[in-house]
C-alpha cells in the first residue's frame, strides 16, 4: 500500500525523524507540538522492558508511536474519545507497521477505569487538555477545544483514574502547565500517586517557563526531586543540545 | 556606646554591605544565609508603604533589617522562640538605630495566633526550618537543629497560623527546599492561603534547583504563575548579575 493511502482528505504525513517513523496528522484538528516529545522523552527512562503502557488522550497517537521507539515496552495503548482521532492514530499504527505493540482505544478517559482492568498498566502517560473548562473562550473548532481546554475530562478525573490503573509502584507521568500546579501536586499527593519527580521547561533562561514535566509514583512516600531545569532555545530560533537530543536528531 | 559593646562572647558583627545595616551573629549558633536574603529580595516588592510585617522564625532578625533597608514599611516585627536569638536580634536592632521600625518578640510560632490579633499583618515571611523533625540526624548543638529540623514548628503548624494572622488579600512570602513542594502547595491552598508567584533557585543551569521561593495571598483565586530561574552563579564562584542586585552590591 501507498503511504498516500493511509490519508483521508485534509490529512498529510509528518515524518518523526526517529527509527523512519511517520504520524498522519490534520492541521485542521490538533497537530502535536513540543509537549508531546517532552513527555515521550521525560517517560521513557521509566518505561522497562515488557511495560504495559497506556496513553490517556492520545489524540494522533504520538505518545505510544514515540515511545515505540525510545523503549522496550511491550504494549502500548492510546485512549482517545474523539472517533475521528483515534482512527487517525489507528492509521499511523499500520502505517508505521508497529500494530503488534501499539493499539488504540475509542473511548472516555472517565470511563477508563472500567475499560481496563484495575492496575493493569506499569506506566501511564498524558498530555492533558491545559485550560479548566471555565478558562476563556473555547476554541470554535471542536477536535481542538477539547484538546486544550477540560470540556470532556477534568483533572480530577485523571486522578482518579490513574490511582486505579497502576499498581503500587506504577508511574504516571505527564505534562501540564505550571499555572496549574498547586491543584495538580495537591490532587496527585491526596490520591496516592505520588509526584516523585518535576522538570520546568523554560524558552530561556530570561522567561517563565511554559511547561512542566511530572512522574509520579503510585503509593510512594513524598519526596519531590526537582531537575535541573530544561531550557528550549540557546538562542533565538536555536535549540539548546538539550532538546535536540529528546526529539532525536 | 561602641559598637562592640553590643556584642556577647562568641559573636561578631557583620556589613550587609546595605544602608551601613549591621547584624550580629554567632557561628556557634546560626548564623544566615543566601535564602534569607533572597527571601528578603522576593518579598520586598509586596511589602507596600505603611505595611506591617511579621518574620515567623525570625532567628537574629536578619530578614525584618533586610526589609527595614529595602521597604517602606510601617512596622517590622519579628517572632522567634529561642531567647538567646532574639537577644541578639533586638541588640542588632539597637546597633542600627532602628528600634522606631523594627521589635523583636520571643515566642512561639505554634502560638502567633494567641499572641498576636488575627488579620493583624499585611505580610508575613517566613525562612523555616526545612526539614522535617523525623529526617536524618539532627544537629546536637540546639540551636543549630532548630534552625534546620521543625522540632519546635511544623510546616502545617505554620500554615493554620498564617491564615489567621493574614486579613484577605494579606501576602505571606516564603522560602523552602522544592522537596516538599507537594506538601507545601496544597498546604497553603487548602488554608486558603493560596500560592500565587514562585521562583525557582538554581546553582546554575546544570543543576538541580536548592530553593523556592513562594508569594501566597489569603483568600485569592487559585492560579500560581511561576517565574523565570534565579540562577546564582554564571561560572564557578561568579554570581550572576541578578544575585549581585538583591544583595544591594
Amino acid at each position: 500500500m501507498n503511504p498516500a493511502d493511509y490519508l483521508k482528505t485534509g490529512e498529510r504525513i509528518d515524518d518523526l525523524e526517529r527509527n523512519g517513523l511517520k504520524i498522519i496528522q490534520d492541521p485542521g484538528r490538533f497537530c502535536f507540538g513540543m509537549d508531546a516529545v517532552l513527555l515521550s522523552g521525560y517517560a521513557a527512562p521509566v518505561v522497562k522492558k515488557g511495560a504495559r503502557v497506556l496513553d490517556l488522550g492520545t489524540g494522533n497517537g504520538i505518545i505510544p508511536i514515540l515511545l515505540s521507539a525510545k523503549t522496550k515496552a511491550r504494549t502500548l495503548t492510546g485512549l482517545e474519545i474523539q472517533e475521528e482521532s483515534a482512527d487517525m492514530a489507528r492509521r499511523s499504527v499500520l502505517l508505521n507497521g508497529i500494530g503488534d505493540r501499539v493499539n488504540v482505544v475509542n473511548g472516555d478517559i472517565r470511563e477508563a477505569d472500567r475499560i481496563f482492568p484495575g492496575a493493569s498498566f506499569d506506566v501511564l502517560t498524558s498530555n492533558p487538555p491545559y485550560l479548566p473548562a471555565s478558562d476563556g473562550l473555547h476554541n470554535p473548532d471542536v477536535p481542538k477545544a477539547v484538546a486544550r481546554h477540560e470540556l470532556l475530562c477534568s483533572f480530577a478525573d485523571l486522578v482518579r483514574v490513574s490511582a486505579k490503573l497502576l499498581p503500587p509502584g506504577g508511574h504516571f507521568v505527564l505534562v501540564h502547565r505550571p499555572f496549574r500546579l498547586p491543584e495538580i501536586l495537591s490532587g496527585l499527593s491526596a490520591a496516592g500517586v505520588e509526584p516523585k519527580r518535576m522538570r520546568l521547561v523554560y524558552p530561556d533562561i530570561d522567561h517563565e517557563p511554559t511547561m512542566v514535566l511530572l512522574d509520579c509514583i503510585r503509593g510512594a512516600k513524598p519526596r519531590l526531586s526537582v531537575d535541573k531545569p530544561l531550557i528550549i532555545y540557546k538562542a533565538p530560533g536555536k535549540y539548546t543540545d538539550e532538546i535536540y537530543t529528546i526529539y532525536g536528531y
